[in-house]
C-alpha cells in the first residue's frame, strides 16, 4: 500500500509555494505574451536536462557556466528567438539582458525558443524588464509566453499528501509542437516544486522521468538546439521519494502526451509498442523507426490500415526479426500473424474503426526474445507541411 | 586521354542487342501496362543488388535460391503487388506463375513492386502470360509496366565506342518515387548490356555505381522490401572496363536523379554537400541527416532560406562540429559563416532566388578535417502527404 496520495489540481504553477511568475508582451509576437519569468523568494535547488544537439543554444551554454550544484532564484523566458547559433556574443547578450533586471538575482538563468540564427533584441528586453512585477503569480501568462507553434498551453499540477497529513506540491509548464524528436531532453519544460527534495534525488528522478516521457515521443524526428527540462525546488514543504517520483513521472508523461497531441498538424496520438524483441535496445530501435517513418505517419493520417508499412519499417530498422513469427495488432485486433496474412474485409473495417480514434496502439510482437519498448508518435498531415513551410513568414 | 567515347541514345532498352521486352495490361491497373518481361535469346550473366530490409520480398528470396553465378534468360515484372510479407507461399507462387510461361526458360526470375501483404493473383498472370510475344522490343511498355506512383517512365541508353571502332550498348529502365531511402539498393532498376563483361566485373562495377547513385538519394527515408538493381549481359559485343564503368556510373546516376525529380510530390532536387568533416563517414552522416530532415524538407518546399534548420540538423546528427568554424552556402552564396551570422535582407533575397530554382546545392564546410560526402534529397510537399495518405485507395 502506498503511504501517500496524489491529486490533480486546477491551473498550474500557482499551486506551488514560493514561486512568482508572469508573462508579458515585449513586441516580439502580436498582443500575446512573448517574455516571461519564474522568480523565487528564496534561492532554489535546480536540476536540468538539455538537448543532445551539439549546437546547444546560448542559454544552455550560459547555464553550464555556473558551478555544479549552484542555486538560482530567477529564470527569464522568451519565445520567437532561440538565441541559437549566435556564438559567444549570444551568451554575452544573456548576461547583459539579465543585468537589466531590477531585483536581487542569484545566478539568474535564461531559456529561449524560436527561430535559430538571430541575436536577441536587447533594447526590447531592457524596456519590458522594467514592467516586470515580481509579486505576480500568473501561470497562464508565463505558460503562454513560451509558446511558439503550440496551439494550446501546457500546464499540469499535482498535490501530494503524505500519510502524516503533510503536503507538498509539484507543477510544470511546457511548450512544444515541432522539432520534437526521440533522442533529446525535449522542448522547454519547467517543473516547480516546494518539496524539500535533495539535489541528488532531483537529478536522478528528473532524468528517469524524462526518459519515460519526453524521450519516448516524436513529432518529426528533429532534435532542437534549445531543448530544456528544468526542475526547481523552493524546499518549503516535506519530501518523500516514492511520492515525488510518482508525481514527477505523472507530470512529465502528461506533458509529453500534450506536446504530442499538439504535434504540428497532428490529429492523433499513436503508441508503438514492441514486444518480445531480442533486447530492449532492439525494441527501442524498431519502435522509434515506426514513430519517425513518413510512410507510417501518412498512413495514420489517411486512416489506412496498411500494415505492410509497419512491417516494412520494422524490417528496415536493422533489428533481428522474422516475418513468420511477427504479429501486428491495432489495439486488440490481430491484423497480421501466423494465421492472418491478408486483410479480409471484416478485419480491414475493424482496423479502420480503430484508426479513426484520437489515439490507439499499434503492438508488434516479434516472438524471438524478451525485449520491449513503447514510443509515442503522431500522424503527418498537410498542416504539418504548411506550418513548417511557412514558419518564419 | 580516354580511349573510348560515350554518346546518349534516344529511347531505352531497344538499343541493346539480344534482348526482347514488352509490357501488357493484366487488369491490375486500369488500361496501362502492369505486367512486363525482359527476355534474351541467349542466357545472360546476371548481377544484382537488393534491399537491406530484413523482410526482403518473395522475388528476392526466389532469386537467392539459385546457385552462385547462375545465368538467366527471363525476368517477369509486375507492379501493383509487391509480393512481400507473403512467406514461403509467396515464393511458391513465383515458381507456379513462371511455369505458365510458354517458352524455354533458363533460371527465370521475377521482380515485383506495389502494395505489401497480398498474394499474387495467379489466374490473372496465367491469362496474360499467354499473350506475351517474345519477339517484341517495346522499352516504353516495359518501363511503364513497373511504374507505381511514378509520374514519368525512367529510361537511359548509352552507346560506347572503343578506339578500335567497336561498340557496345548499355541501357536501363527504373521505377521509383516513394519508399526511397538512403541505406538501400533502390527501387527497381534493370540494366541491360550487350558488352561481354565478366561476371566479377559486373558485381564490382554494379555495386560501385549503386553506391554513387541510388544509395545517395532519399525521398522519404523509408527502405522498401523490394529494392532491386539488376544488370544483365547478353555478351554479344566487346568489353572495356574503363568505358563500361563510366557508362554504368552515368546511367545509374541519371536514373537516381530522375527518381528524385519524380519523388512523390517533390518540386525540387537539392544536393547536400558536406566538406572538411572529421571523416567521410561523419560527412555522410550529416549529409543524410539533412536529406531526411522533415524541417529541412518543408523549408525547401516553402523556399524559406532558414539556414538555422540546416545547422540544427547537422548539430543533432551526432558528428563532431563547431558552430564557430561552420560555413553554409546556398549554391555560391555564403549564408552563414565567420563574418555572416545573421541574414541581412540582401543575402536573404539572393538565397530566396536560389531556392526558387528546380535544383540547387547546399554546401556545409565544417573546417575541421578532410571528410566529404554529397547526398541528394527533395522537398516535402502537401502532395507527398496526399499521395501517401491515399496510397491504397
Amino acid at each position: 500500500m502506498k503511504n501517500f496520495t496524489i491529486i490533480s489540481k486546477k491551473n498550474g504553477l500557482e499551486n506551488v509555494e514560493g514561486f512568482f511568475f508572469d508573462g508579458l508582451n515585449a513586441g516580439f509576437k502580436k498582443d500575446v505574451p512573448d517574455v516571461g519569468f519564474i522568480y523565487s523568494d528564496t534561492t532554489c535547488r535546480v536540476s536540468a536536462v538539455f538537448t543532445t544537439n551539439i549546437f546547444a543554444a546560448a542559454p544552455i551554454k550560459h547555464f553550464k557556466r555556473y558551478k555544479d550544484n549552484f542555486e538560482t532564484n530567477f529564470i527569464l523566458l522568451n519565445s520567437k528567438n532561440a538565441n541559437a547559433m549566435t556564438g559567444e556574443k549570444g551568451v554575452e547578450d544573456i548576461d547583459e539582458i539579465l543585468s537589466f533586471v531590477d531585483c536581487k538575482l542569484q545566478n539568474p538563468l535564461m531559456s529561449s525558443t524560436g527561430v535559430i540564427g538571430y541575436r536577441l533584441d536587447k533594447e526590447k528586453f531592457k524596456k519590458i524588464l522594467k514592467e516586470f512585477d515580481f509579486s505576480k503569480r500568473d501561470s497562464d501568462a508565463v505558460a503562454k509566453a513560451i509558446m511558439t507553434t503550440d496551439s494550446f498551453k501546457k500546464e499540469v499540477a499535482l498535490e501530494v499528501t503524505l500519510n502524516d497529513g503533510k503536503k507538498f506540491n509539484i507543477a510544470a509548464i511546457a511548450k512544444g509542437a515541432g522539432m520534437i524528436n526521440p533522442a533529446m531532453a525535449t522542448m522547454l519544460c519547467f517543473v516547480l516544486t516546494d518539496s524539500d527534495i535533495p539535489k541528488e534525488d532531483m537529478d536522478e528522478l528528473l532524468k528517469e522521468a524524462v526518459d519515460e516521457s519526453f524521450n519516448k515521443i516524436s513529432v518529426d524526428g528533429d532534435t532542437s538546439t534549445n531543448d530544456t527540462v528544468m526542475l526547481l525546488s523552493s524546499a518549503k514543504n516535506p519530501y518523500q521519494k516514492d511520492a515525488f517520483k510518482e508525481a514527477i513521472n505523472f507530470i512529465l508523461f502528461e506533458l509529453s502526451q500534450m506536446i504530442l497531441r499538439d504535434g504540428e498538424g497532428s490529429n492523433k496520438v499513436v503508441a508503438f509498442e514492441i514486444n518480445s524483441a531480442k533486447s530492449d535496445e532492439e525494441a527501442k530501435k524498431a519502435s522509434k523507426a515506426l514513430s519517425n517513418s513518413l510512410l507510417v505517419k501518412t498512413a495514420l493520417f489517411g486512416e489506412d490500415p496498411n500494415w505492410g508499412r509497419i512491417a516494412s519499417t520494422i524490417g528496415a530498422s536493422g533489428i533481428e526479426c522474422d516475418e513468420n513469427s511477427l504479429e501486428i495488432y491495432y489495439d486488440d485486433l490481430l491484423i497480421y500473424g501466423k494465421d492472418r496474412r491478408e486483410l479480409d474485409c471484416q478485419t480491414e473495417e475493424k482496423a479502420y474503426q480503430i484508426m479513426k480514434k484520437d489515439s490507439f496502439k499499434i503492438t508488434c510482437n516479434l516472438n524471438i526474445g524478451e525485449g520491449s519498448y513503447t514510443s509515442y508518435g503522431c500522424d503527418l498531415s498537410y498542416e504539418y507541411v504548411k506550418i513548417n513551410a511557412e514558419y518564419r513568414t
